[in-house]
């Protein structure tokens, strides 16, 4: 029992691109095979795979997939149509910056790729990977004659996998590193809250701030962790206690209102949470409720720790004031998931969907790249331009 | 559209004990006529009538008409079937403490009349209730000849009915005073968060910490209320919203991981919150999330209001270390209400019903009685010995 136990999107030639279908759990462990282009669109449209990194994942492999028995005859016809399903694809969920992230670095390789195929075909992936690029890359390389290259369209359709495999492996090793750095925060035997869900189910593994926990698990940390069930949407009780209870983690799930209680109970050590963007004073927006968690953490002393990928850093926005809260309708608080609407009918609801964590409350930025403490203004700067 | 269109339990001859079926809100507003013991029994355990002072009136009104039809011959056996009833209904919801204080006071109230009718006929109650009680109590005059009372069957029916009255009027004056009293603590057109239920849906009318928001409403203060949802039971969504809907208050309701936003925004003047049980220290028990509450009040420097109503102060328990916290089944948070379960099957969970605000979150204290500030160990103990 362990995190090898779940599969948010893999692909492998075998079994072809298969996601763990998020919106029947906790009750059901779905897997999904996506062969279309359609189904690929419908599954990130439902939620079925979420969490921004592993939207990206999943839309590259789906990008690579859907193109797989195209019939183009010719390279120029193949391109207009890998941009025609990735624009497709992107349509799914239109503010998702890792979304059309990942469809943009697989259309910008298929073009690197047929400019020039000899330095872009596939074999940035592993070594098995690799032979097997070779083997498909051979009709092309047999066409170009001995030591140039020209492009064909099995080659075309090999890098788009190659670079959707990238894709994984560089979010899988972001987040790994996310755990080696986290875990030196951490000691055995800890306590921890986390709010929302930044796990493996958001990523392709490991998750941004529960990867500390899955690396600890590894080496016997036993850390019992409490999980905000985060209302409206539940996704500490719906996918947050399902993914650490699957690995064998100790879960506890709480309402969101009991994280007072367990910090005053002595229960909580340090207090782990993810990131949807990071200004550049270190002010940063996550889940809504993160905040308050953040000002309770600081009246027991408890460190709280954000997990931001570099990438989630926005040197651009200078301070949480900047970040534009989005509201969501109301439905959510009153009606979704119930049997019967449990608010009354035309209530008046305010629901923003994140919170801005000022940086004060933030001991410690965890990135893939390090660990980033105060000053933040000044030192997130200089992890973006790498020299921390 | 205000308050009075909100009937929790009430009684006249005409109508009988009418209440509001709570467990249907806030999707219909069904008032049920409780005829037997049985369906008193029944009603407060069902939880179609919570709050425990409502509980108080529904039970005292409930022994009332439940012993109004009782045929017994002479008043010992009639006296009998009174405690007999009373032990009855006590086992509806063997925990709350009005519920037996309400009966133990009908009870008390018949032997005082039984031992001394001239002196505890029905009379306490206002003009028309007096004139009533005269007309019933006029057999046992007739009975007792010139000067001097002879207790007899329909008295004691009568004082049974005069003595729940008495009670509802008690916690409906209580309720006003503390609304009176609180209002002098806020201005016209302020932000006011509330959590859980402390309204007249609770109370025979007005409420404790929703009292000076009811009170203000008749004299225009306009007050702008949050309400948080109050998981895992939800009376913020389904009662306060409801009620404040109802009564025509402004009222928004949010998730309980929001009241920090809404602070943030500045959109928040005070906080009013209920109690269930304050030590001597000050130090106040109520409904988990209140003491959370109190720490982000506290961080934004927002005053923080508890509404204690003098019989809800302990000064046997010293501090609120002192309280024990009930610890509620944790389908509360994984499954009840919903579709579908919403946590994974056997997940742990932990699911205290209330938790203990440390009275130096308090700004002050409101009760019947008046306004109590710091130092509350001393101004407790005065209020309760009637120095204040």
């Amino acid at each position: 029992m362990g995190i090898d136990d779940i599969c948010t999107v893999s692909y492998t030639e075998e079994t072809g691109l298969v996601i763990l279908d998020q919106t029947k759990l906790p009750n059901e462990e779905v897997y999904v095979r996506l062969e279309t282009k359609e189904s690929v669109w419908d599954a990130i449209r439902k939620l079925m795979v979420r969490g921004a990194p592993a939207i990206g994942v999943c839309a590259g492999y789906g990008l690579a997939v859907s193109m797989e028995r195209d019939d183009s005859r010719d390279t120029e016809t193949f391109r207009r149509h890998v941009r025609e399903t990735a624009a497709y694809l992107n349509s799914s969920r239109p503010t998702a910056v890792n979304l059309s992230w990942a469809l943009e670095r697989l259309c910008s390789r298929l073009d690197r790729y047929l400019q020039n195929p000899s330095e872009n075909a596939g074999g940035s992936a592993g070594a098995a990977e690799e032979m097997r690029a070779e083997e498909k890359t051979a009709e092309g390389m047999r066409n170009a004659g001995a030591g140039t290259f020209c492009p064909d369209i099995s080659g075309a359709k090999r890098v788009l996998f190659d670079e959707a495999e990238k894709i994984r492996r560089e979010d899988e090793a972001a987040c790994r590193k996310m755990g080696e750095f986290g875990l030196t925060l951490l000691k055995p035997g800890m306590g921890i809250l986390t709010h929302c869900n930044a796990g493996t189910l958001a990523t392709a593994k490991y998750g941004t701030c529960l990867s500390p926990i899955y690396v600890g698990q590894e080496r016997g940390y036993d850390f019992r962790v409490f999980a905000d069930e985060t209302r409206p949407l539940l996704q500490g009780a719906r996918l947050t206690s399902w993914e650490l209870m699957k690995a064998g983690v100790d879960v506890t799930l709480i309402c969101d209102n009991m994280a007072n209680q367990v910090m005053k109970n002595g229960w909580i050590d340090a207090v782990v949470v993810g990131c949807d963007r990071m200004a550049a004073n270190g002010d940063g927006a996550n889940k809504i409720g993160t905040s308050g968690v953040a000002v309770l953490a600081k009246e027991y002393g408890i460190p709280f720790y954000m997990f931001v990928p570099t990438s989630t850093i926005d040197l651009e926005t200078k301070t949480g004031e900047d970040i534009v809260i989005e509201q969501r309708d109301g439905e959510e608080i009153g009606s979704m998931w119930y049997q019967r609407p449990m608010a009354p009918a035309g209530v008046k609801k305010y629901n923003p969907a994140f919170d801005v964590t000022p940086s004060r409350y933030i001991t410690a930025v965890v990135t893939e790249k390090g660990i980033i403490r105060p000053p933040y203004e000044e030192n997130l700067r200089k992890i973006m331009e790498d020299e921390l």
